[in-house]
């Protein structure tokens, strides 16, 4: 059980008003909207409608919400607490985090091959039967079972990359010969993956030809995409996952590319961009701009 | 080999009628058409032009087929015999998993790395190099190699989970502050998997925030697939492979889902319904009907 | 340092005219345009524009590049060297692999799990954590790590298979009982990879299911690609990430397929077909013709 005053004091100033006598109220777990009981931390999303109603009914003691949602005599009666917060999904997020998430402890998995070169940071978590190379791990980065790093791979720091995912593959640049014969040029380039990043599962992040692959701070990839060879990401760019960037994609700091995209070789996303799911783009998209479809056209508000 | 009186017994009240004397008739193995000899358990099916000819022509003994086939004088003096089902490819599968696929044995493989708590039935077979976190796993199952199973992750009886596949990654929601950052929004759900279910090679399912990610009765997924946290499927849910459902998308009983299909965040696909390969579905698909396209739109009949 | 005599004897016919004295002239590294030096093997692409201008202006001593380079007056007075050859960037990469690649010694990683009856030649390499069923490898065949071989399979000489991947998973043919239930067909078949394929990270390929899934000599395939029961490849096709071919797909020799296809099952693609990015394969392609779209259709020129 925990004290609501250590959550809200955890919250500091996302805190914008607090109603209610919160001395001697303990929070046990968060739940799904379902499963609400009186020492669950419930919240109320911005966009829910009847946002008033649902606080009324809510068998829960205390609850997230934003600072629209008023103290009436009916919630004061019965004895709730609102914590009013800019965005309660976000808080709600911040608490789960803090609280309620039981991150793996830093340590190398006994189970997990380490390159005896490989230059990995004290609090590091590498779990079991992961297969690392030749590499740069710097601190507070979790790596998730069976997850492979090739040799020539530097990763930041507080990143994270799911179970199953591949980093540092040869790209496959081929050129094909009179008589049809596939020839593979070599890759020498290696993998930066900057802080703050998460890769998901069983995505595959392929080496550079002769310059690196580079996926910028803070960048988030869902699982199962394919990062090909000397593509480069800037800051913040969301992948939501199933989607392919071709050779040599340029994506700039900000942009969003939803699922089952596929982005052509030499392409550039522009900063900010949005690209909806199951695009095919074969153009540059510039920045700002929505693009949508199979060829991907912008999308006009 | 094998008696072909032990077969018609197993296959027991799936036999409609037998044509030909079976004693001392005994069966080696299944071939491809190509490869057919006289100690083949030759079949034919039900949809296949000038089947009267085929069962004439091969050069093996015993012939599984519908009853629709004659056992005319040619067949007769060829000394075959014809076992007539109902559906002799579902019969031939099921001599086939009885008498020609090796199962690997229960138990669990000693390259396996299995969370100390993990609850596990004792008739369980967890391959090389699974890392198994702190689960359930009831009887019957089969977890092939290098799977992932996070924590909190509870699998039913009888499901399958092919090399690969991960299960109980967190979900990547993410909010975008103003600047670009993205924070990440804690995920503290789990995944049900049903019985019966199985789950494709390098397969990645999601937990859920709150409430769990679950995988209905008998449930079918093929390889590579992507269900996000949240989804819940119904029983008998078929999805052919290369697929990603989005948040909180929700699949009714006996959907049938082809390959390379994006479905958009919290839509839901009916009772039945069916969804054509390569398509992108933003739009929630009534009980029964049959949606392609990008974006998919009703297939009339 | 590598002496460039010693890699011009290399190239041996390759090379068609040298300039300049390449005595005591040493190679340090490979180095992308923007960090060449003064010891990097530089060069220039047969498209790239300002080839003259280029050569002129690069820091670095030695640049392989195609005969239609002059060897001028500035370039001479600088001491430059310039290797004339018909495909430089395919030369390049031989120099790459040649000199400065490092590939793992051969030999089976002590975490790898190998079947006891697995038939392994003596010059293979593979990973940690491999899971190795009951399979035949020959020699000169890199499998990197967290691979998984499903009995059954058979892998020829100088493949490459990359991390993650799965080969030889049943394939997840059903049939729908009255009813709704799911009744999966068992597959008998093996999966047969041909001399010098190379197959991608976290790719699946199915086990056939009578006869054996096919990929044919010097086949390459990207990263991330599910290649269904029974496909037959041919050689030299090159698929190049996120693409699923259904069951029963037959490929002829020197197709292209692009990323993020989809092929219905049973279609044949044709002798040299190319399939664009992001297409939807409903119907047989004839050979030496391009597809594109979702339904592909014929490309014209």
């Amino acid at each position: 059980m925990i004290p609501i005053k250590k959550i809200i004091e955890f919250l500091d100033n996302e805190v914008i008003h607090i109603h209610g006598n919160i001395e001697k109220v303990y929070i046990k777990h968060l739940k799904p909207i379902e499963s609400v009981d009186n020492v669950t931390l419930d919240w109320i999303g911005l966009n829910r409608i009847n946002k008033q109603q649902y606080i009324e009914q809510t068998i829960a003691r205390v609850i997230l919400c934003d600072p629209s949602l008023i103290y009436s005599d009916i919630i004061q009666s019965q004895n709730k607490i609102l914590i009013q917060v800019k965005n309660p999904k976000l808080s709600l997020s911040f608490v789960a985090d803090r609280f309620f998430i039981k991150k793996p402890d830093f340590g190398l998995h006994p189970d997990a091959s380490i390159h005896p070169k490989a230059k990995i940071s004290k609090s590091v978590f590498i779990g079991s039967n992961c297969s690392i190379g030749d590499c740069i791990i710097a601190e507070g980065t979790y790596i998730y079972p069976n997850v492979t790093i090739y040799d020539g791979v530097t990763i930041g720091k507080n990143v994270i990359i799911q179970a199953g995912a591949v980093i540092g593959t040869d790209g496959l640049g081929c050129e094909r010969k009179e008589g049809g014969e596939l020839v593979k040029f070599s890759h020498l380039g290696g993998v930066i993956i900057k802080d703050n990043v998460e890769i998901g599962a069983n995505c595959q992040i392929a080496r550079g030809a002769l310059s690196d692959t580079i996926i910028g701070k803070g960048s988030k990839i869902n699982g199962l995409c394919f990062i090909a060879h000397n593509c480069i990401l800037g800051n913040n760019v969301l992948i939501t996952g199933n989607t392919m960037l071709a050779g040599s994609v340029k994506v700039e700091d900000n942009a969003t590319i939803y699922s089952g995209v596929i982005i052509r070789e030499q392409r550039k996303i522009g900063k900010g961009a949005i690209i909806g799911m199951g695009s095919v783009v074969t153009k540059d998209v510039p920045s700002g701009e929505t693009w949508l479809g199979n060829p991907a056209k912008e999308m006009k508000k």
